[in-house]
């Protein structure tokens, strides 16, 4: 199970030191949560904190778009370092284009889906995405709590990629924790976001006990 | 003359040391920039960055909302201490209403107006507003150019305001350094906002330098 | 079956007097069709006709959210006495979000689909749901023609539900009369909504006329 | 001094018996407020309101639109039997063209501006109209205080019609009660919409209350 | 295999010519790809070039709407003499409406499906369409490149046609050539739109080229 | 007096012919309307139609965006040869941006304003641009008729223009014949588009009527 912190629970007066303290617990990736206010009722933050955060560690960013509008943050992110670059399937009627432009421009591709949106609306681009993220809570906030609904859908999304042998990834993100965790890797999740349990206490300590959790034989 | 930094040019990875350099040079307000992408070309950063903010400073928060729907901002920035609030008179139909609603939030109003607004669009609040911020660039970036033209505008405005005994300040905001602040202020300035100037090398000399500058008798 | 009669074809002059007439008449709720112009190409009313109502009649309002932002209204209608609110899946990227509010708020949440909307679009949602409502003509305007096509769309749904246990209602709105209420409710349709049918004569006997005619054994 | 009472305040429920009243009162307009929850943050209600008042009143009915697309509005407001219909000036890049639509549709045109909107924004139309609505609350909601900073906004567009022999009336809308109305009407406004005064005690009496004030002599 | 050109690759300077060129090289329709800039992002043309096509040639015409607000332009192409009507399901929530009106105004109607949308989303309305136009490339300029992802669903609409005996047409644009056409054909596309290899030589050779290679034998 | 023939009312199967014709003439600019049909109701053209016309003729191309992004088309324009731009100042709250951008971009910057909006709002801009457009009618569709109430702000616009020594084109656009131009010459403008009146008879003729009149001695 990989493990991407997210940095909307992190300490935005000191950021470059939470980042670096992400990175030497071991984090698999950055997960950037760029929220423009209108996709969802939340503004975090743009282009300018992510292109001070490129220069001070080498973890790979895995940008999470909930915005209006995500191909006009395409070229900018990858020419900012971006690894991976997931949008949101709901906001736009041309997800194959901007899939496409995702890859054009150098990074891995990945589409999220909301709690409430259904597997089949984004049933013709799963032979080509790099990375699908389910949703495990409303997007827009750190600090909510897990919806148990979402791990059928997990499951149900790990179905068809081995039916189908699709290579993506199974994110999850929101309301993870050591429970959580363990449920999603169980239903096929592969990388699993975490926010406000990770700033919870030590984030070196928090990111560890997610993995053993992960991947410990016990629920 | 009264200085206020603009954090859009700080180090976002180290926000709280930046933001202390500028208390302890001696700004009088701190200058947060918050664009959602949708009224200007660029996404900054919103509320998580001035939560994170309001702990380690005592300096007052003057905020510049380039959003489209700048009522959603007005009760969170006054939660989050904020001192004033300024919104674009072009974002919005209901002008006078968003003055009053910052005024009741317990904040200064402030109206802020693009190059190529006109002061008779504003006529109407000027007798009520705390502030009038005159954009000496285009919103949405750092670092462009002032443009000479807007002096007859501060100029007009300090008529205006001088004419009918209006308390409001006069604020500019960019391309603003020691030849552009002075230029300001005998145009009738108040409050001069700078960003790249700031932080292009020490920012407590920086700021000592514009403010000295404003106020130095020969041009 | 239950009837849900609609007020859009009420004497807006006289509603009082009507809503009335539909509580003695026995009506199971009041469907309140309220409609922004924006979602729909019409114009109906909002929160003053809602907030006039509930002072005197005791049915449970069913309040149908034909409008672009329906979580704007959940909080007023909730505060107002509503029952059940209705939003469109397509007027949302939140739905599931949108349903934890409205049981947040205290009210039954309800999804409703347009006739051209796939069921295969709700089914994240379904298991979460108190009811679903079927458009059984294109929303926005009352006195339309039954759309018969839509009695394949609420069998498959009710087979949904049979299968998955569910416990949602299935409602139904559109043309609705002695006849097309017979063929829904054989459908699988608990709820039905009726317009210009119960209005078009003594309210009191066209309720009584849809509820025998629902359940009458011949079709 | 004409008297438009608003049927914003009246009671939803007894609509027809609120009307009456009022036309028994000797009001010289019926105020009919169109709200579509996009231009103002309140949806109050359209066109089934409108058609069903026609049929009980010989009162003109001067239509105030506070929607995002005035245009849609006008055809079915002119069929439906307004006399007046009022638009917007923020409403719309098109002002010139909407008046000469309301007039072909046999209407007259009056366009409406908020507090905060300066009357230079409107020059150009004041030789075409047939009324000004200046709002002296911003628009809304009923029960709203008079703001009085508008009472000089009302004179400089009087002097306006006196210097240049315009023909438009007057009118203002929101916190009109005897104190108010009196200023208004002599600062130059030929027309006063009331809501809530008018429903605070018997309509009838209310509206013989404000004729009287406004023309009273003494303050 | 029926063969519809598509005059986007045409020269717009000559473009009575090219169509007549294109009548007489046998062409089964004249696709007419009418874009607004906004559902995608080119600006093409509309009903001005429509207009002026109609006197000059007896093709029938397939018009293919890429715009956000397709019920606008259904009334005026019908005047204008079109034959089909296509939109895309992406476009509006009300899709069935839009095929209701498209019928009513006497045309055939067709529903386009972005590569990227699930063929779930549509499959309400597949017992009611003429055709489904299924985009071989993204929509919005000429000159891509086939997308082969597409063939499976091509197939999968053919099935969901011959299993419930559906009479659809199946169109398919974007990237066709002697190639693709075949592959499509087979898939069980029944109309090819055709732009630039129509326009890359002798139109009338390319026309026929384009339908030998469809029905012919080998692959 | 300029004439700039608007292709609007040319024949688009023929566009190629009748602009060569506008080019022997003698037209001293292709007037080139490009609408969006959601600035104006009218969908007209785009770049398709402005990119086959460049090869063809010498002509300068003024080209007119009746869109409400005009920044998307600076680029495109000015790459396919365009020599003026002009943009509606309704359009957009960046203004000035725009005009720097056009220039930029090396071509000519030109304002437009519709007949409601005031001189007042494009004041601070005026020393800035290459040319005001004054629209005599409505914009979005050809032959409506001279609205006389616009010869004034020509007047006003004219005297604007000498008091301070700007250098701009004053042009006009909507219902010009040989009457209409010698008006507008006399209140000012110094050029012309002309679309129904070109296209009524002879081109070449037509153009010369207009230039003659426009000139005359006698009104």
């Amino acid at each position: 199970m990989k493990i991407a912190p997210s940095i909307l629970s992190a300490d935005f007066a000191n950021l470059g030191r939470d980042v670096q303290l992400l990175e030497q617990a071991g984090a698999d990736y950055l997960h950037i949560d760029i929220m423009d206010g209108h996709f969802v009722p939340n503004l975090s933050f743009g282009m300018p904190i992510v292109k001070a955060l490129r220069p001070i560690t080498k973890l790979p960013f895995d940008c999470h778009l909930m915005v209006t509008d995500p191909a006009a943050y395409i070229q900018p992110l990858a020419t900012a370092g971006a690894t991976m670059i997931g949008f949101h399937a709901e906001a736009t009627p041309h997800i194959f284009r901007i899939i496409q432009q995702i890859k054009q421009a150098g990074c891995r591709a990945e589409v999220v889906v909301n709690p409430g949106t259904s597997l089949s609306t984004i049933e013709e681009v799963l032979p080509l995405v790099d990375s699908i993220l389910v949703m495990t809570v409303n997007p827009g906030f750190g600090g909510q709590k897990f919806l148990p609904l979402m791990l059928k859908k997990i499951q149900r999304l790990a179905e068809l990629k081995q039916r189908h042998h699709y290579n993506f990834e199974i994110e999850v993100d929101g309301g993870i924790n050591q429970t959580t965790i363990k449920r999603c890797y169980r239903a096929g999740a592969t990388i699993a976001v975490a926010g406000s349990f990770v700033f919870a206490a030590e984030p070196a300590k928090q990111v560890n006990l997610l993995r053993e959790a992960a991947e410990a034989e016990q629920l």
